[in-house]
């Protein structure tokens, strides 16, 4: 097969921008920092929406949707928020053809506005706890941008909710982090993340506590794949976000705000994928089994469309491919770069014996399988795959991981993985040491 | 029971705000023209999008997402779109603390922009139809809003194909105004649009033609609920999406555009709410069925979860009220408000009897019920309802069209519904003297 991207091992940087290419993904948009997704693209981030979202209403919340434009003076009443987020503004100066009294930004993210029409809706104990979530495209400008990885727009959920103390508002936080975005990483992502807390300088702007989810990539560097956060009472204060307690005191709430993104799609990229394109698992992927018709023949498209409904008839998400105008070669390269877990093969030949052929695209396998078995076939290599993607990224992370016994050592350990050192023995001035050498402190 | 809301018959945009306030649907937002939709109205939009995204995915068009902002010269290259939007377009002019080099537009619609890839993907005939679809937020700077029904951000799917012929993508427009719109509006909505194509003067900027649905509202006026367009050669020559035919030339594309938005909420409020609140259709509601705990009492509790479960496993969509601390009489107008279909009341009285309350939000009847043919009684009450509230709006319809033998006669008759009269006893002079008496010629 001629080589269609640049190895892994050659420039890891480089596959990644060839993968998003030759599997039609995404492309840079016209403004800077915009990136436009493609159905391919798409499709797999529809998944990801589907599975979190049905952990997220599992969790209680609820979604609703906030404008896009948030007035600046909103942006500039937490301290900490503003300064975080002043650099990376997109500013509206005009709006039907003339020049606005207050310009307005495009929502870097909510807090602000959703921590406004919290104050009106919360009133006493018992709006409490109050759980909101949105899926929005939110905007950062950004000097140096990477498809899915890092861009000005992009899409995500933005949890936030309003509790009445800040041990419920902790429980919260947790349950998110662990219900929905851990048991969605490993479970249908098949990425083993390590789950903790950030240090103070990595924390979000205005969060008084940040836990964070990070998956260990193939270049052996670490993504961060989700973050939710405990903001005290430092919106409720700047937004006046008010309770009558059952004491019959006036309190702030405390609130929370977490949220996973389009970068998922990069992290899932960048975990599992290979020389020959992406490896999409099995629970997500948005085409499990794709049905390729090699070259007509009797009873070929017959058997074809056969299988497709069996499988559909199964539960499998399918997809069919009566294409032969199109070369087999360049049909089978192009489901690989997708990463399409499992192809049923049926060309005239095979089919004279009763058989068609399953490639697994986990473990590159091809076996004849007899016509009458492909559906519980193809059901079986789905779980199979499902769990041996995730036990290969759980035994390279493994692999990868080392204990250091000083702050030296992780640094050198951390050039190919993760290093585990007690905080103890790096602290503040550690942070500082590591962040010089280009090494970050991931989570504690 | 108290007034709750405005009656229609005093004032109907009253009743029109007062049921959004008090179904707690949606808000207004900070920035003019913006909106809060909350999770009550969220989640009806959230099952239209549901139910249009099905079907458009059976009529083989695939989902992208294209960037939020727009350099402005796009906007530029077809002389009529940019007449059409020019006044309406929020303008981004600073971008990470600096003045934009190109000032950037938040997208009006995505014509131009989708034209800019569709003409790097399209080389050859092979590669059409090109069938695109993206679920997104867009703004138009609105002087005078409405919520659902004319805010300057809103939410919708717009739709962009490329075809080889005239015929092919005409037959395309027609298939998404049948297939996915009128389909969905009648079955699902059980609103009976009146469907067809639009004047000169109505039609899109940059449309060849344009096919709309219009929806009749219980004050007499109609609604535009969806429209689907024509585009012919206008952007593809603007963007020069050409393709090598199949006749070894080269020739330009045709496109189409088509979209429906969240105004659909609107028209959904005021086709079928009444002086209770909303009404939802039994195959749209978010909440099919409330069951609701009237008072606690021996086995209360126990029977509610019992039919909750029930009713879920035969596939209605249920929600369950247990909060006895709060009045029955409030939690069941708020019910009523929502428009939840049907609700199950549980009190221990009824209970020694074996019976429940089934309350229709349709026809406001109440019945009582045995426990063990509950499930049965809501899934039948489901589909009456659904088709009962979609023969009541062909009644209405059916009452409120008059045939006018002369322009006079249509311009009196629009005055409360619709009016159908010959396009050749009207013409365009025709529809600039309605237009000056208030009528506007919807659909040809
Ligand atoms: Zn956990
Ligand atoms: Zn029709």
């Amino acid at each position: 097969m001629a080589r269609v991207l640049t190895p892994q091992a050659e420039d890891f940087p480089r596959w990644y921008q060839d993968v998003i290419a030759k599997a039609e993904l995404a492309e840079n948009g016209p403004v800077r920092g915009s990136q436009v997704i493609r159905p391919t693209g798409w499709a797999i981030w529809e998944r990801m929406v589907a599975e979190v979202d049905l952990r997220i209403k599992d969790a209680g919340a609820e979604n609703a949707s906030f404008p896009l434009l948030i007035p600046q003076s909103y942006l500039q009443r937490e301290a900490e928020h503003v300064e975080g987020f002043a650099p990376e503004l997109a500013v509206v100066t005009i709006g039907g053809g003339k020049e606005l009294d207050e310009p307005a930004v495009i929502r870097p993210t909510s807090e602000t506005v959703i921590g406004e029409f919290m104050a009106k809706w919360v009133q006493s104990y018992r709006d409490l706890p109050l759980l909101l979530n949105q899926w929005a495209n939110v905007l950062r400008w950004e000097k140096r941008t990477r498809l899915f990885l890092r861009s000005s727009e992009f899409h995500w959920q933005e949890g936030h909710t309003a509790h009445a103390t800040k041990d419920d508002a902790r429980a919260y936080a947790r349950r998110i982090l662990h219900d929905v975005y851990e048991d969605f990483m490993v479970n249908v992502l098949a990425i083993p993340v390590v789950v903790g807390r950030k240090t103070v300088r990595e924390r979000f702007a205005g969060a008084t506590d940040t836990y964070t989810l990070e998956g260990l990539m193939r270049d052996g560097k670490a993504l961060q794949m989700g973050t939710s956060h405990e903001l005290g009472q430092n919106f409720a204060k700047a937004f006046d976000i008010g309770f009558l307690g059952g004491d019959g005191q006036q309190h702030h709430a405390w609130t929370t705000s977490w949220g996973v993104s389009t970068r998922m799609v990069g992290g899932l990229i960048m975990a599992h994928g290979d020389d020959n394109g992406l490896r999409v698992p099995p629970a997500l992927a948005p085409v499990q089994a794709y049905v390729i018709v090699v070259k007509d023949g009797e009873g070929v498209a017959e058997t074809a469309a056969q299988l497709h409904e069996e499988l559909k008839a199964a539960g499998v998400r399918v997809k069919l491919d009566t294409r032969t105008d199109i070369p087999f070669g360049r049909r089978a390269v192009d489901a690989e770069l997708r990463g399409y877990p499992v192809r049923i093969e049926l060309g005239p030949r095979d089919l004279k014996e009763g058989n068609v052929t399953i490639a697994r695209r986990v473990d590159g396998s091809k076996t004849p399988v007899a016509v009458g078995a492909v559906a519980k076939a193809v059901v079986e290599a789905l779980e199979a795959d499902q769990k041996s993607l995730h036990d290969a990224a759980l035994a390279y992370r493994e692999a990868h991981t080392a204990d250091a016994a000083t702050l030296a050592e992780a640094i050198e350990a951390a050039g190919d993985g993760f290093a585990r050192l007690p905080w103890a023995d790096c602290g503040v001035e550690g942070e500082n040491e590591a962040n010089a050498k280009g090494v970050s402190v991931r989570c504690l």
